[in-house]
């Protein structure tokens, strides 16, 4: 497969990925949504049918969409990224800038289809929520912490059961992240996926929203940082064993 | 498959689609339910098993169950609306006029089967919104914008892996539904399907409930125009990879 | 098969499905539970899993738990209750026997799971509730006709897709049933099964429960006639067709 | 397979449902998170997800995670735990310890996970209810009734369908813990597991807990003595019949 079909596919599958995972977001905390209150279950359900429909449109490259989840299997020794595209520098950096690209375009498309409600909201707080991940209490370190271990599982199911998130099945796949949602969510709304966080947190930043505030770039490292330590590790311990 | 199973096997699968999808905002909104005031991701769920239902139940006709999936499929080139049904001028028309029927006849289904529910609802915009979608907020370009988005993404993935409904499998279908549902259904109640809400329309106009109100008409090409835009792109762009 | 491994699988699934169907309304009704107050979703997921337990223990007899599904499949004219179980009177009545009992067993067990919750619970309402289905309005002739409709699309998908639910698959029949709970079990509580609501209202009608009430045997008729309609009309119509 | 690598798959697999199972508990218990007041919903599935994630995680073992399943296995006079893994004095013992040491290790991950939250966290019933199960009405007797009946379902179904988790598949097993929890979870909050109640009651006793009270050893003995039974006597029916 070429590296051009590899990066758009990466592209398709991170922008579907981040128009569903922001797009549920918006619907529990925008300003009068029809989904508006509902509570986490509903955020963990769709962030994990994001991932199962971001599988299903990425499947030929591997579906990585994680720039966690590449690094991963760098770390893991492995020698594809896909059935048939070879770890090389030019591949890693074709997933990575698809990643990033693609979860760009995929909150555009979010603010797009919820473009009335982010007029019509008024807390900034919860502007940025719908984009970005935030702690619920700010401690860099135990942030950090919790976004390790996430991703940690994430990455380390991933490369037991097939190399890449289609080889485990996009269903698998989704209710993993559902897990991860409901159970490890709680202290930093779960980015395990840089690209999902920073990308759209340029996004948020570039945008012309009415009542936006501060893109919080203080806390921006910590969802790439954690999640990138995370994922290096479970491909050094998937190594291992 | 002779056209005259197609109309019917469409009929049937629309039918059972709308009897569970309006049955479930019928629960969730009407006086007096038992779900009364369960919240969006019992509806999300509630018509994401409907299309499962619905698929089970078309199977031999591919289980369209939709205009815009099947107007996806003639954009697309596809030569066939399910493995022995070719596409003709004539087929399609079966196509669009049993998913039309199926769903008119689901909404009288569901009306029969809350009946006293409808006659205990005071509220005119309940009762229009259990056989309707409507916007949040009211701005018929964005409101147009969000169900492009939505029924892409719908028709996209169905193209892409498998050429039907069917293909695609059941539980797919229906995953990818709640997914739109969860994530996309927040600025209009995501029709994604011009039968599910023009013939449940007309339903309400027709029907003898008590206290129901206006049918909404000068928003109901909204919910034709922006799933039928947003298929024949998913099936153009499906062409163009 | 033999008859007297049906009458035993049938026995133990009917059984299961009661235990924990009840249970589910007993978490969300009962005084003082983990689960109380939980809402639509959670008794519609339950329901839908009891469904699931159930068909895995009763695989054998083809797991009919339903004797809307037996009477069903006597009506659909198949000539087979499971792979090896010819339809014979003696065969029907083994099945009708097996599944009345199993759910009488469920639903004393469920009872002794909540024992203190029973005692704790003052309001016989509630405690009927966890038992038997009844109509959130009562309308005798609606509430037949709710009910038709629920076990019709039980028993029609059932037979469409396979003989017996086992031959549909567990999961299926089961999100089968989550559906018709999410979106017709609004008016009468889906009983959609006259073993589910009559065996259990038998069994509070006997068991020393502190603050029960009533049993209501005005409506017990209304869950044994409507789905005994309904499931016969099913089979009738896959006959047809 | 070695024992070793049982003991090690058994330790992994174990602190994996732990940590995900005490963190989606501490999700809605603990102050400020971002589940806080989600209801029985989030934590029947959250529990779930924690049973699908470890299952696959000890695949090569059997995936026990429960030494009433490693117990019921013995009971029900299986010659092998895993594919690979005949039933000794030693290998149960190996099972055993793996499941409680990684139950322990499961836990810990979780604090850490949510550290923040439990120094937030001032309600010392709250804190030991993220680790520990109790009772929603004290008493042993009827608390063993609950505990019994929901690991003999747990397990029959489980021994039933293959001799091991990993045979029944994931999701199968997923389902089955999350109808568990949604029907039989009320009184006791379903331990229906002895490693996953007591481990992480002695790690609530051990670590560093800033508003911590009691760990309620007192009912410490009800998770253990009524799991081993309900796992057991699954394992002497299943032998039975």
């Amino acid at each position: 497969m070429s590296l051009t079909n590899v990066f758009f596919s990466e592209v398709f599958g991170t922008a579907m990925l981040i128009l569903f995972g922001v797009g549920v977001v918006a619907n529990v905390l925008l300003a009068r949504t029809k989904g508006r209150g509902a509570d986490w279950l509903l955020i963990s359900f769709g962030w994990g049918l994001a991932v199962f429909i971001g599988v299903f449109v990425a499947w030929r490259s591997g579906a990585h969409l994680n720039p966690a989840v590449t690094l991963g299997l760098l770390a893991s020794g492995s020698e594809t990224y896909a059935p048939d595209v070879p770890v090389t520098f030019a591949s890693t950096v074709v997933y990575l800038a698809g990643e990033f690209i693609g979860a760009f375009i995929g909150a555009v498309l979010a603010w797009a289809a919820y473009r009335k409600h982010y007029d019509a909201e008024e807390d900034a707080g919860a502007i940025l929520g719908t984009f970005s991940t935030g702690p619920a209490i700010r401690s860099y370190g135990w942030n950090v912490v919790t976004e390790v271990i996430g991703t940690f599982a994430l990455v380390y199911v991933i490369l037991q059961f097939g190399n890449t998130p289609t080889q485990v099945g996009p269903l698998n796949v989704a209710l993993l992240v559902v897990g991860i949602g409901a159970s490890l969510g709680g202290p930093t709304g779960y980015a395990i996926n840089p690209a999902r966080d920073l990308a759209p947190r340029v996004a948020h930043a570039l945008l012309p929203i009415k009542h936006k505030g501060s893109s919080d770039w203080g806390y921006a490292w910590v969802p790439v940082v954690g999640p990138v330590i995370g994922g290096v590790l479970a491909g050094l311990v998937a190594r291992a064993f």
